[in-house]
């Protein structure tokens, strides 16, 4: 990233905090998926970065969409994705907004539970439906279990829901599940792979013909550099679709966000006080003018620490607490772990904060403490030469 | 607040999710906030619920206000707030943040740190600083300390800074502290109280006059039954003022948020799915179309419980897990202590959250996934007769 940094934060003009999305960045990653899992349909989660322009970028990339809600769906359409490429991955959906997918030419529902399933029968006769089954997600920064999929006895349910959909007169498309977000272990998706062989094996029982594996999401980005390379998941999952699959193999379908977006995004937030709250004893404190309701709540609990720079790195260091500019005091993004940052940062610096394309704009309170919504800026589109329009994007303020 | 309900829920048009916020009842204890601290000045923290027709009623009524932030300070102004009414809370400012304010007729700035004072002191001559001392929040459902005020040696750091800001052409107006929000004790506010005293005698030895206590937020909001009246509060504070500061009594100041209008706050939702997803044993999940991201952040840790209300109440119930309606595993609201609600609650059910005007539409995000933030609706103004024009309000969606 630093090799391509569009912005200079030297200017007067640049208004922080601003997270910047290197769409070359993103075209790189969209093409290494493409190397990892050859075959399978990559079905963006726009809940990770919204943004319309990274949505429209994606469509022209041919990418698909997995959407969350009927506005993330609106989106996907304005920005010219094609209604059949879009997945409604969410199994909590109110009937009006099944029904307005169905209108819109949207036909790939997920469900987990009978009630979801009387709803989309309901409101999108004919639709296709996969069932999401639960997956213990071991190995991830944020486990998924507990509040979807099928649940207990994953198998039987979710074959049971397909069995009652093709009963209802819609098709019954085949099983989703999902590891957990930041999955860190490449071999998580196995036992997922393993429980959607087994519902594969008791709906084709019933003589139905599912054909569709949705491996999820999961797939990490690199807050550190332990986190392994995306080619290792494409041959542990492969191996597990052979193993399970065997010849019968189905369609796959994955839906990365933060292993998609998240390197790709450097946040830019000014310094605004640099305090020894704590007495020459204990660490500087260091607030920036973001922090936890603007878009870094992902930092609660440590378990998402963000690589950061300054423009004085190199020389000497000393541990700092980072807090954001909120009357809050859960507005604090690191204590237990302190940062070690230059002795000489003082209020008015820019730091970069890298790998934050994914899960912090869209996680940015409305105006909490009158602070703006975390704006983000698109640039690396060499189809218009974004790169040179980000500091007119900055002027206004 | 049931019997004054302004919105019919039975209505078709009726748009989910909304905050109603009753005016009528707002101005009932702000009059009950005079009674309980007769001649303290009321600055609403308007971080709690910045709906601009909130802070022009408490501009009708007499109330002053804290701001947090240059917006907040805008919201102030523009809704008719003088600025010599307007006290800049923050201990943590951006510069030009303080240069905006002191250009608007802000004088009233909070300082924590030497850095925090230099930057008064060049961008707002003249104006006046109150030093924030470090409290412990024992009883306090979300403690400040940590964050926030002078600390360690609070009452030696305060005076310090207040003696450097009279050495620098400032105005040493006095002390504040913060007991933490939802202070569920009285007597919480006499530690705050006997340093801010040690204060007063450290900086008039030193030949200073300082004249204003501020005795932060804290006060509670009646989450449940156990919340003690604003009556306790107020004695409990002026024992404490008589006993530590004797016939010199400074000028007290209130900066309640939630105290004010959390209880006035009801929020409608509505059922978007009844799950019986973790198998006949287990307890039902219901999920609503708010949660975690959509104004109830502050149900993480259960700490606060609101009140839920259907129009089924009063026949069978059975314990529910509530959960939000986005596809996150933290979006779930209640899960150690579930709430009994109704065996007949189904989809499309309308619910009310009471008690929620405070930190629910503030902390919404922006859009995750893609869920619009949370609407505040204003009723009860009899000014206007808004309780007519609810209804109308929700028919845009």
């Amino acid at each position: 990233m630093s090799d391509r940094r569009p912005v200079s934060t030297e200017s007067a003009e640049f208004c922080t905090p601003c997270l910047v999305l290197d769409l070359h960045a993103i075209r790189e990653r969209y093409e290494e998926f493409g190397h990892a899992l050859p075959g399978a349909d990559l079905f963006y989660a726009v809940k990770a970065n919204p943004d319309p322009r990274l949505v429209a970028f994606l469509v022209g990339l041919g990418a698909r969409f997995d959407v969350a809600s009927r506005p993330e769906l609106e989106l996907c359409l304005a920005a010219g994705a094609q209604p059949a490429d879009i997945s409604y991955g969410s199994t909590v959906k109110k009937e009006r907004d099944i029904a307005f997918a169905h209108r819109s030419g949207v036909r790939r529902f997920a469900v987990d539970s009978a009630a979801e399933l009387a709803k989309i029968a309901r409101c999108a006769p004919g639709a296709e439906v996969f069932a999401r089954v639960s997956c213990v997600g071991t190995g991830s920064c944020f486990p998924l279990e507990g509040k979807f999929g099928c649940a207990p006895a994953a198998p039987a349910a979710a074959a049971s829901l397909l069995v009652d959909a093709a009963a209802a007169g819609l098709g019954a498309a085949g099983v989703s599940f999902h590891v957990g977000s930041q999955q860190l272990d490449p071999g998580a998706w196995r036992a997922g792979i393993a429980d959607a062989a087994e519902v594969f094996r008791r709906v084709r029982a019933r003589g139905l013909r599912p054909y569709l594996l949705d491996l999820g999401g999961g797939f990490p980005a690199h807050y550190d550099a332990h986190v392994r390379p995306l080619a290792d998941y494409g041959d542990a999952i492969r191996d597990a679709v052979a193993a399970e699959f065997g010849d019968d193999r189905p369609d796959l379908m994955i839906e990365p966000g933060r292993g998609l977006v998240a390197d790709a995004g450097t946040l830019y937030s000014e310094v605004v006080l640099v305090s020894d709250r704590d007495g020459a004893a204990g660490p500087r404190w260091v607030y920036l003018d973001v922090g936890r309701f603007g878009g870094l709540a992902e930092t609660e609990g440590v378990l998402v620490r963000y690589p950061i720079r300054t423009a004085r790195d190199g020389g000497p260091r000393s541990p700092v607490v980072l807090a954001g500019p909120t009357c809050d005091s859960a507005d604090v993004l690191y204590r237990r772990r302190p940062y070690l940052l230059p002795d000489d940062l003082c209020a008015g610096d820019v730091v970069r904060l890298l790998h934050t394309g994914a899960y912090t704009a869209s996680y940015s309170s409305v105006g909490f403490n009158g602070f703006a919504p975390l704006r983000c800026v698109c640039t690396g589109d060499p189809a218009d030469g974004s790169g040179m329009s980000v500091r007119a994007a900055n002027v206004a303020v």
